[in-house]
């Protein structure tokens, strides 16, 4: 009998990330996938991401609406019990044998905790890392409730079983988020974009631009707004590039990044720059790909960026400790420091590809492992 | 300003292990005591403790029911996402400066997601411990979401280090649970005792008895029936002793020993056994400490039973992974093991103190460090 | 294509009420069956009537836990509230064409919610009752919510319309209660009902018995154990029958009558007494068809009491203004009271049938108009 | 001791029906004030009604987030259910004597459901009317849990006697969003409203305009964009007048409705328009009462409309069976017949004032009503 492995999907970021280990589940003769989509997936505002899951071929089995609006740490709280609540239900139904989790959103904990508490095997992948916030509390807490572990560079599964991990169930097969730019073709060009609205000069993606994604910080909430004007106006300093903006993730904070990128357009400052809600995924790493720079703090760009050779300006704390790769460069929320960063990464071009990440096959690997793993495991912790 | 600590209260056993840290933040002139009383201490079921938390002093800033009926695994992780739905609005009302929360249950984990997601310092009595069940990954996951660690044991506070705790944030104080001991007379006898109910033989509290409590070990779901008949059977073996018997705590499985128990009664086998449904933490601690040995799965054996060096019959796995002292014997679930293993306590008579978990005077410790640490602290996980 | 019927049952009471429905839109030919068990159906305490359900051919589409613990008003109002927010998923992924709710009790408001507010249909069974407690608001709520409604009585289809209900949606088919009693076989043997334990005197069911059902009455929440104390002890002054007696309902304040039902057991007062968890609906009917009298405030006295013609003690406000047939008399909350009504009814011995709730064949009828019934309504309320 | 009154506030329109209510509780010398704001009132989306609450003097006891987002039915329903959860324990702390909830919506029946469960005393405002939409189910749902009346017009009474409603508990002393007009000034000017931001073409006052405000409507979910593209190219063909547009409610389909307008204002079309979040109560008042023309399906155009006597344009189903003064005149959603009836209000001017909603000292009339009436109530339901 095939093993039934329930991948929960809560966010536009996760997809990304857990594509290509979905694909090689539904391919791989042993596994049967089952989909559960939610959260911020199925929400306008956040680009319904359900929407292109659906046309690249997943069928969710179920879907859950469990974002409490507000936008605020404290519904970022709600949010997480309440995914439990449903979660525990759809396992029940479904049956799985494991549950694969990823990374460390809230989102992501609400699946961790109602697998790990009715005993079906947790699978995280993306554990380990550490990011200096608070992501890094949910991340390592994840880490504690699994029993399969996925970590996607050397540095980071030494720390899991630096944690007290079981050596034997955890492995690094590289970063999932790899086999979209290993697998797909990164060219760009305009006909490709037109699907995508936006508002804001339009783009010209043959010519120079910089792309920005900065989502809002969730331990110093309330700074959003500042944080991203000063960015928005380093970018200012570069006419002749063209700005590539996305919407920040559903996030404590979010309302307050977004407020301020609002503030910025309505002041009429945004000539050059345009705005977008979403890419899938793949257009994403098209974007990133051919960027002249990216600048923000998503991991993206220290992700994707060190396995693509990037230049990036990474701005604040989010990502301050997270193991990088040479494309990074590190500034602070000032739009001085954001721009003496810029300056230099535009000068340096591009980098060579970085194999910190893996190879961009992690997803057959782990499905691999998934397949053939023994499930009969009581986690010692007795270390 | 008084620093408020407000103290999350989810059931009969947290109430023992947390009372005197209570008391003594009470009674701190720069701390101020707020407390949520939650999940079973409510219910009549478990014996609604919030009638002796009120009784010895403290009244409740609010009361939430967020147990979900059905005690299997399901129900258990619904509990811990409604508590984090009710939790978080509490918090928010309230705005303490720190949380504290206890141990490693269900309730547990919901102060520990809502109190980390809202950014308010996490403070965890008894993280660090190791059972080898279910229970150590959610210990060990709220620990990687605390702030600030009170550990009761000096391998508890290595374990902790070992895993990435900062160690000027990890503080070995010792039990509070020890406290209740040190500061109450532990004597005993029939005018005390005569408030509880329960039903069964009369006990006369001078005359020798044997103390049994037996929870269900939740990742055995299903077993509990036949492991708390095995262990009946064997207390049956001894009729020169009385036996004081306490149903087991909410959580999954609990309905499972409670039939166990019932049918046990209603056979007609319960001669010389009484049955209780719950007694003070002073009250339970002169019963353990009075008792001729002790039998079944609670930690109060390991705990307690240490300091008071009561002799102790561990059965199953639930604690056997757990630090302990010289007055723990284990045993199988099965009647004869459980049988050999009583003889051989009850020949040992009492054992020596033992000071593993401290000298009984952790609250007004833990509260004393609670005034003074330093609060704009930023977990740095970057080990 | 088939209209979709999801029926949820919610309680024991609920299947018993519904169960013919479910049979005959089963069997409809232009009508599928999509069920959804929840709240006390899947709790032990109340005896698991899932396990009934599925025995007798019907497998649940969905089984949801909502049954927040405490037995209090407030348990109660959070059960309602968590069970939309979970039957509302469950709706969104079996896309019924019409939602069957039967009653009056909290769980049948919560579909009611759900559906209405989802804008399916709502169908409502045994709407237009009054009784004479909180019961009756939740029961006319729920008919301003519903689109087609099924009366048991010509009084209660009448009370509807003068509540303002579209006359051409209102049908009066009788109760689908009574075709359990018309359709199956009602004589009791000690073989039929040995598979049942509960705990007592044992019952030799070809000799005289008096049945008792008491629930507890919401708008007096607190007294129910006095209450039902009252009714036991004026039971025991008929030596010569044997009582059985059935626990209550999962409802705010069955824990104070199941209090007060152990209390007198522990008293050793129980004597010719015997204590069950549960019947099967149509083993249910035998005990009362069989019974000499019946005591207590259970619904089923008035309704299948009435077809049956069993002579019936209605004792309190519960079911007062219920419309009823001769076979009842009623009594307060005092033993002499009980005693004296008993008495009567025992020398009356049976009644005639009665066709005030209809001729046993409501289950089909509703059936056949559910697939014929126009659903693309808008429900005017402007009368 | 003081009656203790419990106002739940639960959106924008909530508070501007009930404020005065709640200043004459505040002021009445036997009632005390308890208030808790909730759902889209805490929301930035939809202005944060809260902030203007507190301005205006009063301090909420409670803040209940509990919008799930989505903004379909869906989410509608589960918004409803996490209400009643999160309500019912503030019910419970708060120990109301009775509470007070307004009109028609799902946040309304939150509350309506945790009080009537509770069997605290519920007063409903605003009951009886009929508008001809899914909210027609809820008001009158609602009616059937409630204890006590204040309905707004005199054939709303009628028809709650005619439901069954005890007369004695029905009170027809106007519509409390009356008060605001009464007692406040209405007049308007460019530096009263400078406050408010919002964006387009910026609005002279004191200059002619229309008013637009355009609620998506529940039963037809999905044709929000269209309805409103129509309204608002009608509105293009007034070049004459500056056009004032507020933005929608939070409900299923809003995100419809504010979709329609961004597409309107990307188009370039919006020239003339003027597009706000939100007004305070008494500012709304100014706007409205300042119009020359209102156009959409505000129920506030029929109600504040006729007691001020503005020219309203009401279009679509949403109130097209309300009961309304001679200021009101009815469109389809086409541009062509909003166009025509806009161009008949102009020429109609203003008209009289009408009484259909009472005097404007509803407040205070509900206030005395609630301070002498019997409490301890039995509500029969035997009609």
């Amino acid at each position: 009998m095939k093993r039934k492995v329930c991948v929960v999907v809560a966010s536009r970021a996760n997809y990304g990330r857990i594509k290509y280990v979905m694909r090689a589940v539904q391919q791989h003769p042993d596994l049967e996938l089952q989909l559960i989509v939610g959260a911020s997936t199925l929400l306008e505002r956040y680009g319904r991401s359900v929407d292109i899951i659906r046309r690249e071929g997943f069928e969710p089995d179920r879907s859950i609406f469990y974002v409490v609006e507000g936008e605020t740490p404290l519904t970022q709280a709600k949010s997480t019990g309440l995914g439990i609540v449903e979660l525990s239900t759809a396992f029940q139904d479904l049956q799985p044998d494991m549950v694969v989790t990823v990374a460390d959103r809230y989102e992501t904990m609400s699946s961790a905790i109602a697998a790990s508490y009715m005993n079906i095997p947790l699978v995280h992948v993306q554990g380990g890392e550490v990011s200096g916030n608070i992501d890094d509390r949910v991340r390592h807490a994840i880490t504690k409730l699994a029993d399969i572990h996925f970590p996607c560079t050397e540095q980071s599964r030494e720390r899991l079983i630096r944690m007290g991990e079981d050596e034997h169930r955890v492995f690094n097969h590289g970063c999932p988020a790899m086999d979209v730019i290993a697998n797909e073709d990164t060219s760009i060009d305009n006909e490709i974009m037109a699907g995508y609205g936006g508002v804001g000069t339009s783009i010209d993606w043959t010519r120079p631009y910089i792309l920005m994604v900065q989502h809002p910080v969730t331990t110093s909430y309330g700074d959003g707004m500042n944080q991203v004007m000063e960015t928005l106006h380093a970018l200012c300093e570069f006419p002749g590039h063209q700005k590539v903006v996305l919407w920040p993730n559903s996030d404590a904070g979010s309302e307050d990044v977004a407020k301020g990128i609002r503030v910025f357009r309505e002041r009429g400052e945004a000539s050059g720059f345009h705005f977008y809600r979403n890419f899938s995924p793949e257009d994403y790493v098209r974007v990133l790909a051919n960027a002249k720079a990216c600048v923000g703090n998503s991991s993206s760009f220290i992700r994707e960026g060190s396995f693509l050779g990037v230049p990036a300006v990474v701005v604040g704390d989010r990502q301050r400790n997270r193991e990088h790769g040479g494309n990074v460069v590190f500034a602070d929320y000032t739009q001085a420091s954001v721009k003496d960063a810029i300056e230099r990464q535009l000068a340096a071009r591009a980098y060579e590809h970085d194999s910190l990440f893996g190879f961009g096959d992690a997803g057959r690997k782990i499905a691999d492992t998934l397949a053939t793993i023994d499930l009969n495991y009581q986690k010692s912790n007795s270390y």
